[in-house]
């Protein structure tokens, strides 16, 4: 059955509505019901940056599948505007990724619903597990800083790259994009092999959906390269692709081989993202 | 004599170059050498977020005025993209108006340079004034949802306005603006005046610079109407607008009607930002 994304040719792919492979794994761990759900769709890299995050502090929760054409009503409560990722926590809801890692990097006992027991200014002294956002302030400005840069130029870079058609300005968006990561990549600690030094962090969780995807989507469609070896940018991109929690929420390679062909291909009515890219407006 | 920002129009009104009224009591009260500096140029929207938040939090600070044209080494230094907003702290350095709000968010005692006193996560029990941000995390997460629409929305919507020639598309785009305003308006303390109640906090320091060129620009260029007596909205803009800090920021009316000239008549070269609303690129 064909439906608006194969825009009406049922030979074309369509987006996957299961994870597949470790995400599905990880997916089914997380069926039951929980006082805090991540509604989200599994070939998305938004959705992807609040469930590593999740992971990543080894937070109990639930994961809802979301078909983003059919939205459920549970979804449209917490995010009128019907996008993922959204979590709802108990009777409060909140949506926008950045915003919800900024949440969810909030001591892991506040999330667990043990907030009544504190004082008010006591939350941080309960952090536990790895932090997303280091306790420096200065440290804490550098990573809003280049997760800003992430948002608003490697993001839009990597989707007017890989919904472009015109093989010329193909080459001139690849420069873009190379030219937005070398520059993340030069303020990144020179030793990593993350971005602030040894371990995963605001920043790298930020990234990460998009260095997967460049790897299963831009290479195989766009002739992507793999980042020159023994690169700072190397280095940086095997901790990614490594890490347990961002592993533990990536699906097989045809999962995003067959999703991101309708951006490849920049069919009408892909997604509202892809939509502003073609308008020339910032992401939805 | 004529510059870029005058198209060859000596005629032409270009931006100023310092502040005047309450702006400028407020520059030469900190212009003294202090370990905390705020390279601002007095007409922009981006550095008075950042100028009322250091006002509201009565911390110490030196304001440095910046020709945007003419930038000294000392910004490029902390910028090398040489844009203000940028803050100095001591021999760390830092810019982008949201990221900079979120570290002055911080306890005043921590910026005043007593850290090393402070064990590791103790630094909110040092909060002093009023805090930008609340200490409820759901707050916060609210408040940061909203600063987003305002960046990613309001903003775009203002220039697109405001640089936009044709009288059709004008109509369109204030409707725009419009329809992003009513739902910030509508998702705000039911009572206020302010986004979260009593208190001017996060979010209204991330609209008071706009809500001031409503007013001082977009009125007399656009015929932007003021506020509906009564509505949310209404009690909204005087609170901001009467504010102390704000007040504390704000120059004449002529500063803006003058520096806004080359964005309402959309000349060639005004700033990078008219320049990405032009070509339907995201703010740079």
């Amino acid at each position: 059955m064909s439906d608006a994304n194969q825009n009406g040719d049922s030979q074309k792919k369509s987006y996957h509505k299961k994870a597949t492979g470790l995400a599905l794994q990880t997916a089914e761990k997380h069926s039951r019901d929980h006082d805090l759900k991540l509604y989200g769709s599994c070939f998305c890299p938004f959705v992807q940056r609040v469930w590593i995050s999740l992971e990543l502090k080894q937070l109990p929760y639930q994961y809802i599948e979301v078909d983003p054409y059919k939205k459920p009503k549970s979804l449209l409560d917490v995010n009128p505007r019907g996008l993922v990722p959204a979590l709802r926590h108990g009777d409060w809801g909140c949506y926008e990724s950045t915003v919800l890692m900024e949440y969810v990097r909030l001591p892991a006992a506040a999330l667990r619903g043990l907030k009544p027991m504190l004082t008010r200014f006591k939350l941080e002294d309960l952090q536990e597990g790895e932090p997303l956002l280091p306790p420096d302030a200065k440290t804490r400005a550098h990573s809003r800083l280049w997760s800003d840069h992430i948002n608003r130029h490697i993001i839009p870079s990597f989707y007017r790259y890989l919904q472009e058609q015109d093989t010329e300005k193909q080459v001139t968006f690849a420069g873009e994009l190379k030219d937005q990561i070398a520059k993340i990549a030069s303020d990144a600690d020179p030793n990593g092999p993350f971005f602030l030094g040894s371990s995963m962090s605001f920043v790298d969780v930020q990234m990460a959906p998009w260095v997967i995807r460049m790897e299963k989507v831009l290479k195989p469609y766009r002739g992507w390269p793999s980042a020159e070896k023994g690169s700072r940018w190397a280095k940086w991109v095997s901790a990614i692709e490594e890490h347990h929690a961002v592993k533990a929420t990536t699906s097989d390679d045809g999962l995003y081989l067959d999703s991101y062909e309708r951006y490849a291909e920049n069919r009408p009515d892909t997604s509202q993202l892809a939509k502003a890219i073609n308008s020339g407006r910032g992401l939805p």
